[in-house]
């Protein structure tokens, strides 16, 4: 028992009460939008064998894994000399769990895992925290939830048109009514390299569009003549950056006409928007831009991101259609799509906008004050009432000063307190107080019930 | 990319998404009986410093810990020579965080970090999985959910009663209508040790008794003599775990006055079941008896746990209030009780006595079919209709087979498809398939939403 001040492991955090209701707020909307669309959900272990993570996010995600040390004993079964060789080869030999990283290689292995007992195609959401020993800085923790929706197993657009209606919803639904979802195509990246004559550098290109936002055009083009891209090649990029006509798909047609795998991406996003456009956007702003390219190593078509417009935040969730990765573990490549929202962002966002609601439906919304623990026979029966009606209460446990227990409901931002002594048993008739406006008035039991439902 | 046959680690579990619904419909009855009863959630990391988690547990415990690897060159400030001193000291050197092993010390931890943001009397419900290096066997997992229910600052003995009461009504809500809740006082274990002249031997007394249901009375008795407790004090517990009077307590208490402690329990017992009875039970029998002991390390005042009668599984939900062990990072004893649901016990309880739902709320209830993508400028208003009356629902992605089709809905056990094509467009009229009855019947698409909404 020792008597140090206690503390949490770097970059994590404990949610208390009042971060929590807000935290479920988000949560409960993004997962109803998930199950009207006929998601299902998915859960997978926190720890995963390093044999099916390890390799699938780079040397970097590699070091940034968390490793389980083995049980028991584990030192006795290290071969002599292997700690001569350092930590990275010692690890092998006490380490084969991590925790997991992302959500996107267990949806994989679970595919692989159990073919034939799922339904194809597979319309799964996992919300669970993943874990990444990263530097912590302001907004970046080692322990975080992703909530993440894919369809895995159809090569649809249609499917990804819904991805982008849930995200439409969803933020609708939480009154970010100000957002822009952008829109782009992995082979439309492509066939801007094909076309500006640097096929193989699709990733320096798609890397240095990726910071327009950032840097501007100036930044961008400097970036791309320092990875030996041609002035002549560089300037083709800008001609494709400067789309500014009304038909951009059109004008983007003409420019990319050159590629055959360019005029797909395009064809596609002709398809996708057509889609999208028969379900009827409520509120986002859809933006096709060559300019997005998000991570680029395993999308393979529809890319987007989304952004909080009145926001001073980046994008809140992306994802696009990455048809090569699902199989990793398996014999065949499985078409997928998907996206993740980013749960941390989202809050700061709401919060700066000021957009959570006074009160949450979680929350305790009428305390019982304890006058006299004799009356408690009468006053029990109330609170089960009370509570049958499917309003969250509660009573002071003990008979404290009264100052004593307002302030207990005024912390906890309990909006109303039934004052119950022995005239107000008497008279049938309670004292409600509301605590926001700081009101009162007499009411039964049942006027209360009816009054605050 | 290996191709090799992926897997999970030993004892751990992925949850498809059949489990997850299930899993998923006790969770929410759990959380929102906590909600109704004015508690609040609490989410804590997975990972916790070795400083707060060792010696909470005892050395089986520490042992059963899952330790995370320092990242980064670990080896490099691994001291000389400590290798030689076997796995446990090097573990020390190399590790300083491990995976949750409760839900108690964190939350003990939590009070003793947050002491002034946090508003007592606590009450915080947490639902997270906990790691233990356990040897896997039937029901007994590597990573499990706990789902907590806590009061930590209050001594009121209403809040043993309100909690006895949460288990009432959500075994209620889950339709297991037949259960018994065993209480007993930690005082009156005490109280018996003092009467029977062997004060001290609590502890041996307790995990004998404990084991009533199992071994018999001859089984208690003959463990109790191996203890080397004398034939008069076998002969005195014998008596109270006979007690078979109409009024327990008053028996209980004529056995037991010479103990003060003892006394106290009994009245403890006393006021806990006066203020249950005033809560009225809805399902629940309560009943007191001396033989239920529980583990006993911490344990200070009331105890319980519940048992499903007509079910082939022991206690599925248990706790106690143990006033001495929150403070144990502070400076300060505060006194606390709660207690946990066991939720893979609870799922399978329910699923051996078959009262799963047949629907989940959360699952797809219609399907519309897709014959042809041309008619989807139609179809797409349809599904973004039915999906704002608040009905789960999807479009098969392509126009495959109907057979295809079908057969999916079917898997995925959705109850309704909804068969629109060129006629049923022009006629407004859809075919609507019941996919539980195997009927169909012609309705228009406000008719299909009334109908199953």
């Amino acid at each position: 028992m020792s008597s140090q001040k206690p503390s949490i492991p770097k970059g994590t955090r404990d949610f208390l009460p009042q971060q929590m209701v807000k935290r479920e707020y988000i949560i409960n909307i993004i997962r109803s939008v998930f199950q009207k669309y006929g998601f299902q959900p998915l859960e997978t272990p926190a720890m995963e064998n390093l044999s099916t993570l390890g390799g699938k996010y780079g040397d970097e995600g590699d070091q940034l894994m968390f490793k389980v040390l083995n049980s028991g004993d584990y030192l006795s079964k290290v071969p002599d000399g292997v700690s001569e060789n350092g930590s990275k080869e010692f690890t092998q030999h006490i380490s084969e769990k991590a925790l997991r990283y992302d959500l996107t290689v267990p949806l994989a292995r679970v595919v692989a895992m159990y073919q034939n007992d799922i339904v194809f195609p597979f319309r799964r959401y996992q919300i669970q925290p993943v874990w990444r020993a990263d530097r912590p800085q302001k907004g970046r923790f080692r322990e975080f939830y992703q909530c993440d929706v894919d369809v895995v197993g159809s090569e649809s657009l249609l499917v990804d048109a819904e991805l982008i209606k849930i995200i439409d919803e969803v933020f609708s639904s939480l009154k970010l009514n100000d957002f822009t979802i952008k829109v782009n195509n992995r082979k439309v990246l492509s066939g801007i390299a094909e076309v500006v004559g640097e096929k193989g550098k699709e990733v320096d290109i798609c890397v240095a569009i990726d910071k327009l936002d950032k840097v501007g055009l100036d930044g961008v083009n400097e970036e791309l003549s320092k990875k030996d891209l041609s002035a002549d090649a560089i300037q083709k990029i800008n001609e494709f950056l400067n789309i500014k006509e009304e038909n951009y798909l059109q004008a983007l047609e003409k420019l990319i006409q050159s590629s055959d795998v360019g005029k797909e991406g395009v064809e596609e996003l002709g398809i996708l928007i057509d889609h999208v456009n028969k379900m009827k956007l409520t509120n986002a702003k859809l933006t096709v831009t060559t300019t997005l390219a998000r991570g680029l190593n395993y999308y393979t078509g529809t890319i987007f991101e989304a952004v909080i417009n009145n926001a001073s935040m980046g994008s809140v969730c992306g994802g696009g259609r990455y048809d090569n990765l699902i199989g990793m573990f398996g014999k065949q490549e499985i078409p997928a799509v998907g996206f993740s929202f980013g749960l941390d962002r989202i809050y700061e966002v709401i919060d700066e906008l000021n957009l959570f609601p006074d009160n949450f439906e979680s929350a305790t919304k009428l305390m019982f004050a304890n006058f006299d623990e004799d009356l408690l026979k009468d006053l029990l029966p109330m609170l089960i009432k009370v509570r049958e009606a499917g309003i969250n209460a509660e009573v002071y446990p003990v008979a404290a000063k009264l100052k004593k227990q307002m302030s207990y409901a005024d912390s906890k931002q309990i909006p109303f307190v039934a004052l119950v002594g022995s005239n107000e048993l008497e008279s049938g008739k309670l004292t409600l107080k509301n605590m926001t406006e700081g009101s009162q008035e007499e009411l039964t039991i049942d006027e209360i019930i009816e009054k605050i439902k």
